[in-house]
């Protein structure tokens, strides 16, 4: 079966402080796939404290990586945080990237599994993330893996004091 | 101006202890609202849980209540966590909600204006919430006061280890 | 009763941002009675950061003020951490200090007993703090209003990774 | 050299949810040691909760054990809280018990080097922990590995609100 040889390719193992090189290019390619690039790019002081949290024991900011072939093609950022209506912890996966050229292969749903494993070893019992409506090769496959329940976001972003 | 005149009426303070048994019947309404009742209703253990976060000072979890007339007539919780893309925390507004026949009254405007200021406080640099597509009323409000850029929300919710 | 009369003049309150001025000389003082002025003086960095969190809603870090006709001569800092031995958190009443030429009015324990009541409200079960074995005059009033129970601090500064 | 030999058998590690078993006689064992046994026992409530916080990763608790040829032989747990003195969190090393027949093969001193690491890794400039003064054997290793600065701890339990 092609889909399941194929998939047998992709292995996803938490990231480490080895794949900062490897990363960053993907960091950077996700970046600019929500427009923050050239003039409104992500401070770079942001990523730097991002990297160190993913490391940092009393941050729940975890990561991990898709290789094939060895080589890393993919990232996955997930955090944890409280919710009102459960006791245990919720896991938000903030991020996740695929390189371009290697899309279809499994890659996004391989780490989407992966962040289920965890949140489960944590105790936690939902996972959740957004993605624009638009984003229509992204919805194909999390149509396929989770929910959406019609569930908007509002944000406003305030100056700091 | 009668906005004003009805706006200045409504009073928004941090939430007490002694606030518990006003805001036990708007909490179970809110959850009514969102389908959280009869067989499907939240376990009462969880709201106990969620009472004592918002007492308790190491757990980043808030709550403010309205008042008309020194009466509590609608709440707000919200909670701060880590996000990839910020050095601060961000504010994520889980809970709002106004008695119905006092609705149109700037109570929900009060509490999300509440929201901002304790973020930017706490040195936050967003607040967002999610709200179903579907409510209508509450989507007026939120148009004014916060921006839906496109994006939705998935979800996978995970059997407990 | 001259203790409960001079006991009846020291006012203790929540600290608040305005009370910048008169909290600054008070921390120094603190800090130089503990060795840490002139060369080993804390840096000014730390005491920025001190009292930002004093005021951020999500660091779990308090302080309140004593006051004598209207005058601040007194501060108490104190946080809440997790215990293994417990559920709810502990208190550590990290910093306590009375400007020298007004002791012996019940400034101390004033303040020591409006971190047992805010310590009480938290949901914490237990308040504790450190001193030097030499500090004679403090022990006085300790050995009043808590206990040492024979427990003793090791520490061990280590590099910055 | 016969210290450095002994202390190549020990093997320190992250504990995992595959040690309770392991565990947990451990941790009777060292509240039997401070008197927290019989009628004055740790409720098994806060056991239950400490063991679900090891596994937390919202929780700023941690644990790891020593390893003698493939058998756990000692705990420690590690929390992280604010200091108001410090920009970084310092680490509270909390609890470190070694089964009493393999005391004196390096098995204490291998789990607090273990703590420094991780504490490295978190940003942390402090570890610091509590024994009481009658602890002679602890503190033979105590005062090769950290100092005791002449700070004492009061305490005060206080009821519940």
């Amino acid at each position: 079966m092609t889909t399941s040889a194929t998939h047998s390719l992709v292995n996803v193992r938490a990231m480490t402080q080895q794949d900062h090189d490897a990363w960053l290019p993907l960091w950077k390619g996700y970046n600019a796939f929500y427009g923050r690039e050239g003039a409104t790019a992500l401070p770079d002081e942001v990523t730097r404290v991002l990297w160190s949290r993913l490391f940092n024991p009393i941050e729940p900011v975890f990561a991990a990586v898709a290789e094939i072939d060895g080589r890393v093609v993919g990232l996955v950022h997930y955090l944890y945080h409280r919710s009102t209506t459960r006791i245990e912890p919720v896991c938000y996966l903030q991020d996740l990237f695929t390189e371009p050229k290697l899309r279809g292969k499994g890659v996004g749903r391989a780490l989407i599994h992966h962040v289920y494993e965890q949140a489960q070893l944590a105790g936690a019992s939902r996972v959740y993330w957004q993605t624009h409506t638009a984003n229509t090769a992204g919805r194909t496959l999390y149509d396929k893996v989770a929910s959406h329940l019609g569930f908007i976001v509002y944000s406003k972003d305030i100056e700091p004091n």
